[in-house]
């Protein structure tokens, strides 16, 4: 099974392609250009680095949010334009499962937290079973950084932080965690596509797909725009 | 800090770009092309992708070894290029050291197996500490299988097998490994720069690095040509 994986759900843009237990390869980048720039060229110089055939792709899974809401839009935008134009399903993955994921085998719980603004972090709780199977203790979902941080000390088991939301919240993490913590290195604590993909080949094989026309992106929270507009019509 | 980090130790060609905690560029290819065709490519395109002046970065990281001869060279001939034109030292990171460190803040034991052909493996034994600190618990060496496999039970802490020598020895492992056992996925399985130069910041700023001219890959074993003159010149 071949899975072409993307993840434009925070500044990190990648796009990976997992054939079985195989990564044929991966294109990161962490950087300020926008994904309109980076993503689709760094797909177009993989498939041509690996001489892949894009209709040899069984799925296509993306990192559906939460998470930025303009890199969620390109990614999906180019997810479901891709699977529209190969007729491939869409594996709809969780933005903060892909990231735990990144810890596969770690020891104590994981837990993801990206920088929602105005104090939130995106975030769940996850733990390796002892033969490697992904289990979810809590769902993703949008939260004040105190909340999680009691969820992480009622657990009271070692916990690994990752994320974009860990510089902005090193402080909180320091006089708010009554466990034992660790921050996940440079290699593993941004997005990976190829962490999209492996947990996609997952869903796929449960048949946990979609198709390209129905496929969207999950943002958890009303956009500021929305959210603006609701406040002036509550207003009037 | 910013470490460039290259490995080409195997079947997979991998560059990446890290500083401090943030990777900021890796790209990753596991293909049938020579790294001759690859690295180079690679890292010129990654380059130009995230903006990289090259002069800028404090050393170069490289996976030096042990693995497959020809790759070793063209990684190890490009790491002393490089760092002859930029004046940055090396930083000289064993092979499979770099392999384990994929697998930060796994439980249990690691076991990298890398095929080094002849019933052999390149292999070494790993923990990672509570705090995510990195303990070597037997140094990167060849041997036999069933020698590596018997080290692991008398261990007897559960273990992960990673690396191009699990597909070889799958059935070995299911026959002669006593305790539990699994195989990293497809993300984490073979090697990635980005473990080769987040592994390659800690030994550089434990004063651990080399001058470019004075680098050479480190082969553990005899090349088969230099193993099979001395056979002839034994015979003689």
């Amino acid at each position: 099974m071949k899975i072409l994986g993307i993840d434009g759900s925070g500044l990190v843009a990648s796009v990976a392609i997992v054939e079985d237990d195989n990564l044929i390869g991966e294109y990161t980048t962490g950087y300020k250009k926008t994904h309109s720039q980076t993503l689709l060229p760094m797909l177009d110089e993989l498939k041509k680095m690996v001489e892949l055939d894009l209709y040899t792709v069984d799925a296509i899974a993306v990192a559906a949010g939460p998470g930025s809401f303009t890199g969620l839009r390109i990614a999906s935008a180019t997810a479901k334009g891709l699977g529209l134009a190969l007729g491939c399903p869409i594996v709809s993955v969780p933005t903060v499962d892909a990231l735990a994921f990144n810890m596969w085998g770690a020891s104590g719980v994981i837990c993801p937290i990206l920088d929602a603004r105005r104090g939130q972090v995106y975030t769940g709780i996850y733990e390796f079973l002892e033969d490697g199977q992904f289990n979810v203790i809590k769902e993703q979902c949008a939260l004040d950084f105190h909340d999680i941080a009691k969820e992480i000390n009622t657990i009271g088991r070692p916990v690994t932080f990752l994320g974009d939301g860990v510089p902005v919240f090193k402080e909180l993490v320091a006089s708010e965690v009554k466990v034992p913590y660790r921050f996940a290195p440079a290699h593993l604590n941004r997005q990976h596509a190829s962490s999209v993909a492996a947990l996609g080949c997952i869903y796929y094989e449960n048949g946990d797909i979609e198709t390209a026309a129905d496929h969207r992106p999950e943002y958890l929270r009303l956009s500021q725009a929305e959210r603006e507009r609701m406040e002036k019509e509550g207003k009037a």
